[in-house]
């Protein structure tokens, strides 16, 4: 199966003050698109360590999906990170300059700042904003502002598409962990192909436990649900 | 200042089905002990993910914190992953495993496995729940749910505090990031020991940009913050 890593950037995701929904919102499509995401990291504002995981990820991921740092203000710094982590210059794209000054009439110069991607990008349009994203070697880079970032994703999902959805299966029983892990065990066992996660909750009218099944074949999906349902109606009674 | 890396564990994260709500409240309170957060990331319920993740993130930081992964179904792999990073074997902490058998008599087997903790640890409770978690080495590790988490962290508070709080100031102005990027840039000159960041938006208004300083020296933001109040003023009549 394809996989991913997502990297989002930015001082405000690290320090707690914003949620990263970007990380989670592209992780659903991500599954959604049959790709596999091994990885969501949050990283500073800051070049060397931007580069740093970027060259990690992008070995040992198929994809690398990253969002954050591409307006012009000091604080985004991510064409600088990925010219410095893949080692080659950053230039401007004389098309995607034109363009760009061509739209932002009252600050030209600010807005072709967007159109200095490292060498060897292919530029991404971006439908609901100015500065475009790229595609460098396997690493695609995103807007970080959601509504700009889900419209640029929207153009490139069908070419990260990598086979059938991973669908999931999910039932909440009222039960413990301990109760139940037995089967658990055994599912994986028998169900090799799906992956089984369990996440015990204590609500108001005791303990419950909620199982999941993911998979990306939909007849392996099913036989494992059809299995653990009928296990665990037998141990609850 | 010290250095930290939140490492949070489960496939629920990793698929968006949850958000990582976690990871931002540690880094909150981190920040509030003074301590740098460099990296949150999300890694899958497989140990050798968990492993490769800790092994590089114990070397880069002075501190790692980790959550979730610490139950006792097939997903909970934490202890293991723990052990296997830092080459060390699992052992049955006999006080810790006494103390879980007598609370838990329904299934004291079951919960005797959160005793199974890595050769070396420094076992941390749990007040409101049953597994334990651990410090091993400099990777703390929590439990994944969040009252669990929250409860545990209180506990170790004050051993990581590790200087004054890193606060924040925070202002919204109806402008352009183009307009004011010529200031921003000039703070960070200016006040070298001030972050500064700025989250443009789009309103039914028109633009607006919230501008953000931080820093852990209270005199130092303060001067910032006066310096940019005016300047930005004047910028913006």
């Amino acid at each position: 199966m394809a996989s991913a890593a997502i990297v989002t950037i930015g001082n405000e995701l690290l320090s707690g003050d914003v949620e990263n929904t970007n990380g989670s919102w592209l992780a659903r499509r991500l599954e959604a698109a049959g790709v596999d995401v091994r990885l969501i990291a949050v990283v500073p504002d800051e070049i060397e360590e931007i580069a740093t995981t970027l060259r990690e990820q992008a070995d040992r991921a198929d994809l690398v999906v990253v969002t954050g740092g591409l307006g012009g203000t000091p604080d985004d710094v991510t064409r600088e990170a990925l010219a410095a982590a893949f080692g080659v210059e950053q230039i401007e794209y004389e098309e995607v300059g034109t363009d760009l000054r061509t739209r932002f009439r009252a600050d030209p110069e600010y807005a072709a700042r967007w159109a200095q991607l490292p060498a060897g990008s292919r530029p991404l349009a971006n439908p609901l904003g100015g500065a475009p994203g790229f595609l460098l070697e396997n690493v695609y880079v995103l807007p970080g502002l959601p509504a700009e970032m889900e419209a640029m994703y929207k153009t490139i999902e069908e070419e990260l598409r990598a086979g059938p959805p991973i669908d999931s299966w999910r039932r909440s029983y009222r039960t413990t962990e301990s109760q139940i892990v037995g089967i658990l065990t055994q599912a994986l066992e028998i169900h090799p192909r799906v992956r089984v996660g369990s996440y015990p909750s204590f609500g108001a009218n005791g303990p419950y436990v909620e199982v999941v099944l993911k998979s990306n074949d939909p007849d392996a999906l099913e036989a494992a649900a059809a299995w653990l349902t009928q296990a665990l109606e037998q141990r609850l009674g």
